[in-house]
């Protein structure tokens, strides 16, 4: 519909995950308007991106060196793992500031739907980390849903005997919610994992 | 939260309309695990159309020449102007295929709150192109909304003497709607507007 460039600029933003073509287009007009040391900005840090950021050789999370930042940090302890889906959950453990250990991203979790098996995410990478015996603690920290909960077990299995403290992150009722609008399922979680008050 | 460059090109994307920080994040994550191909041809289309794209010299449209187009192209009627608020709006009217002649961009609406007052849109522009006498009707396409008809009621009183047919674009219900759903508004115009029917 649109001249040349302006077409193909619209067509590339609507490729990109949450982006309609109606947004796409949006987007691009503004775009043509704004200022264009804003647009070169963009421009750049793109390419910059895919040339500058690769993945810690150790964890999995993005980095800019052979090791992410909280790999190559000597204060963090390193006798507790926490395994998560994505390099994004990093980030979302880091805010709690209730972790102090290391990470380790799988890259995804268990999905036969998806023809996602265990071979396709990074546990031999993990296998690797525990062997040396450092290690005290795994605390797994998929996503609470079908796969996460799959690749849970499935990890847990995997680690019993090798005489590791495995964890789970505690399912139930959100902080700030309304007991009336929880779902059934959660609800039933918070009551498996009730705690005895000590007052 | 993120290293450097990553942290960078989720803030370059949240400043994007209609791009929140989840987007942008998402967007980003995304990116760092798309074909590189793709990356950088969505950094390049973001360099090019700040150097390529311009706004035609007559219409206002977004060209890629002195001329856009449709000012270009000698088969467009020269004697009927559609006047629109953006160029996205050209696009809009085009896929209609009901208008032959050529297109004004206002380059926005008279909106007070805004400060944008009839000085800050390109009427010198139309006044200038309505001068030698060629154009012989003026459609306002402005939007049926509070800016976009302020717009046209000052372009209407402007043009009013000029010997120019002045329309403006039906109001009504839009076709494959429901009357229980329409608001009062767009009801009350499909009234005023109600056309005698020959059978």
């Amino acid at each position: 519909m649109y001249e040349g460039v302006v077409q193909d600029l619209i067509d590339e933003l609507g490729r990109l995950p949450g982006v309609g073509p109606k947004s796409a287009q949006r987007i691009a007009f503004h775009l043509l308007t704004a200022d264009p040391a804003d647009v070169t900005r963009l421009s750049e840090v793109l390419a910059e991106v895919k040339a500058k950021v690769r993945f810690c050789e150790r964890c999995g999370n993005v980095a800019q060196a052979e090791l992410c930042r909280i790999c190559a940090d000597p204060r963090r302890d390193q006798t507790a793992i926490c395994v998560i889906e994505e390099p994004k959950d990093v980030v979302a453990v880091e805010r709690t500031r209730e972790f102090r250990g290391t990470y380790h991203v799988l890259g995804g979790a268990i999905s036969p739907m998806d023809g996602i098996g265990p071979d396709d995410l990074r546990i031999t990478e993990l296998m690797t980390r525990l062997a040396d015996g450092t290690v005290t603690e795994v605390i797994i920290a998929t996503d609470p849903n079908i796969q996460g909960e799959a690749t849970a077990t499935f990890l847990s299995r995997l680690l019993k005997d090798m005489g590791i403290r495995i964890t789970r992150l505690a399912s139930g009722l959100p902080v700030g919610g309304d007991l009336e609008y929880a779902d059934e399922i959660t609800l039933g979680r918070a009551f498996e994992g009730r705690r005895v008050v000590n007052v």
